[in-house]
């Protein structure tokens, strides 16, 4: 559900000098509060409480602490009335709907900045895929139950639990089995919730762009790849003590490892994020604002295919803090994506557009 | 032996303005005296003949080269003269005790940066795992050879050697050929010098910390990745050539590869840290001083147990001469160990507090 | 052919002032027109039209795109011509003689950073290993077809061609096999085009050294390790998934990931560099200028062998835009190898050794 309407009318009546940039204390919240702070703005955090010895360190970056008992209770009258007292303009980072839900995501009444509408395709794999490859970027190949499946597939579930669940599959056997264990452990409700993609062979890259309507261009802000448990240790195992073991592979994310890619393969991925702008911009209006993550395999023959993306900043900005390889090409200043939103934000308060980035 | 006394006598008598720091040139020296130089110290490099070229290019970084014959001659009168002379601080980083030997480390009659007790603590494999698990950081299990062993196991040989003889095995048997090699190698003395520790299935990362007896604080200044021969480059080969040619794979660090951490870990790790921090208050008064670092496996449930601990600064913090993506956290200027190590020195320096921070 | 007079000569011509720093639009052209720029060049790009899209958004870091409709466009007269015209000093960097080919490489009538007489060495792998062990640089072992062969040898095809058509061989037949392949493929026109190379069991690294022959001294700048398609993705997959979908792996490089080198092996690594700096001085004066690469496995005893160089700047220093753990320790500002060259370009015009830099 677009809100648009409402949601300007709360701006009308923010204090614009007062502005308080705000997130959930996870995934890169550090980053975002650190890059608001050297862009001038005032921070809160919305915290639970075992969380918040280890923030208290960080409080020369953060103005208020709003403690909460679940994260959900973010869409609460009392914390809504109280972000906008702040003036507060809410940065959905990669955890935000898997922690808040998707129906307090899309209809919290105070100002986000980015793409509220790219929640739902989020949510679903499928409209995931959909709407890259109506974009006319080349992704992997998935597949239905009831076709014929002969290659390696990976198994997806939905929403943005760090690859947890994910598994791979040589046969329609494999996947269905692995469908009804998911199942059971309650990851998903039924089989059409999981996504059946062609596995490529290739190597993983995450590549971080950042669209900026007051300037109206694309930037590309960094790339990292990702660090996952378990399947980055088995590597240390020998082939036949994983047999005797019999460990399988998983794939949960806990860490991000920085990268720097072959510069003749940077102007395609650019392209790719370009023609995501386009896309976001026809099917859900005004297009995509601010970060976002095109996340793809590059093939041994140079050819890259997407296979997920996030339309908001992901946890592999948190490398560059203090800016990555691309950022300052062009930004002669440490620019994190954190403190590119705050820029942004910034720019578009001094040059009377914020509503044309936040939603 | 505990040396404060003495120490504190030879500090009486250091002239503070002219305080040199001092190390061995390996391990993290260029750090260090980088650190040391943007802090205003004077620099000294204990060093062998064959490293002096190399060094030599930092000469604008080092004030004074002491050669020496061998590593541990550090303890002779007339260098712990000389370096009395120069008002020295001695760092002691991850190869000090490997170099010079565990008597003359715990004996040297010149100011330590850091904890000394804890390097007896550190040689043995067994009192290390102890003080972590008194502390109540989730550890592997570790057994004895008289105990039933049916998982895979990691053995381990004491000191800092890089890794230098570790394997894995599935079987007692296998525990005991491998202890007898590395006996007949010279690596151990006897078979109660190895651990014997669960291997615990996830990925590795090395939590670098900073207690600061001066501020009073825990700061986590970094995270990163080891780089290991053979094991990170068998990976390269298939399973079946892996198998013809017969190589075991090894686990010798001869590198680091940064690392940031899913963001949500953070607040766990950094309660390991000060479990660290107080455990060590309680157990080798005065406790940590400085650099520590927590050397842990992430499992794909995202519980974290911790292997290993090093209670100086480790190699991994060479990556960040410039700083990294936490400690920009806490200090808005570019902040390596090395260089926090040096602040902490000018620090307690201006409060009267320098009996805080050596041993 | 060597043609220091004609450069001379155009250099004699040449507006100092008003220099152009100029490269082909690939491999680390963003890094070198941005470290131009921060050394006050004017900079230019021979580009292609496809590519320009993606450069213009740098275009405060670019003043001339002179679009080509093929790389080796760059040796016609009138692109010369223009490039004189614009006192141009042309970097040759690690896609260049790839690009142009060695014959526009070796004649064009610009000045080149860097020693142009060694593209010749290094578009043959068996004159590359030659010099190596000329140096007394310690390398894998290599073989000639009649030889008997045991070991795991990896197999290695001329040119800069980012590891395309690279194998392994256990057996003398698998040799034949793969080089059969590569003739087929149009990679290698005979079977003596290969480098049969003992393959050395350790983990691979790049060292990226700088001399400066203005400063007459060695740098060593940063190191890496490459990201590789696909091996670096098959570790993903399980040996028994690997073995039933039957996928090689291959070695072409995508992508580089940053790293810090164990102290205690720096010193060996940079006595390397000198090696190297001190044969190319003998064997192909006036000797290296400006960046190299020396590409090495280390053994899990610690020895290092180089399997190979790069004469010119490598894509590895891509990451070090904003400086590297290394090059801060001689520079007390950001300076990436691009900057680099630009700096001892600019400290050669001021001290009138041009000549000295360019051939």
């Amino acid at each position: 559900m677009y809100v648009g309407v409402n949601i300007r009318k709360v701006i009308a009546k923010y204090d614009l000098d007062r502005i308080t940039i705000v997130t959930l204390a996870s995934h890169s919240a550090l980053q975002l509060v650190h890059g608001a702070k050297k862009e001038g703005f005032r921070t809160a955090l919305i915290i639970t409480e075992n969380r918040r010895l280890f923030y208290e360190q960080f409080k020369h970056l953060i103005d208020f602490f709003i403690v909460v008992n679940k994260w959900s209770d973010l869409c609460k009258e009392q914390i809504v009335k109280k972000l906008i007292e702040l003036n507060s303009i809410f940065i959905p980072h990669g955890s935000f709907v898997e922690y808040v839900g998707l129906d307090c995501a899309e209809n919290i009444g105070i100002p986000l900045f980015g793409l509220r509408s790219i929640f739902r395709v989020e949510a679903n794999q499928h409209l995931k895929m959909d709407l890259l490859a109506k974009a006319g970027i080349p992704t992997p190949k998935h597949y239905n139950l009831d076709e014929e499946i002969r290659n390696l597939v990976i198994v997806k579930l939905p929403g943005a639990k760090g690859g947890k669940g994910y598994f791979l599959a040589l046969s329609k056997d494999e996947i269905i089995k692995g469908i009804e264990r998911a199942i059971n452990q309650g990851l998903i409700n039924k089989p059409s919730d999981a996504l059946i993609q062609e596995y490529v062979v290739g190597v993983p890259a995450y590549f971080h762009f950042f669209f900026s309507p007051v300037l109206n261009r694309l930037e590309i802000l960094g790339i990292d790849i990702r660090y996952e448990s378990n399947v980055d240790g088995l590597r240390r195992l020998k082939p036949n003590v994983l047999e005797r073991i019999g460990i399988e592979p998983s794939f949960v994310v806990v860490g991000n490892i920085p990268m720097a890619l072959r510069e003749s393969l940077l102007y395609k991925v650019y392209d790719y994020g370009l023609r995501f702008v386009k896309v976001t911009r026809e099917l859900l209006p005004p297009g995509i604002v601010g970060p976002f993550c095109l996340e793809g395999i590059i093939e041994d023959d140079l050819n890259i295919k997407i296979f997920e993306f996030s339309g908001r900043i992901v946890a592999g900005t948190n490398l560059y803090i203090q800016g990555s390889p691309y950022s300052f090409l062009y930004w002669d200043e440490p620019m994190s994506t954190g403190r590119r939103i705050a820029r942004e934000i910034k720019l578009a308060i001094k040059r009377g557009k914020l509503d044309s980035i936040v939603t």
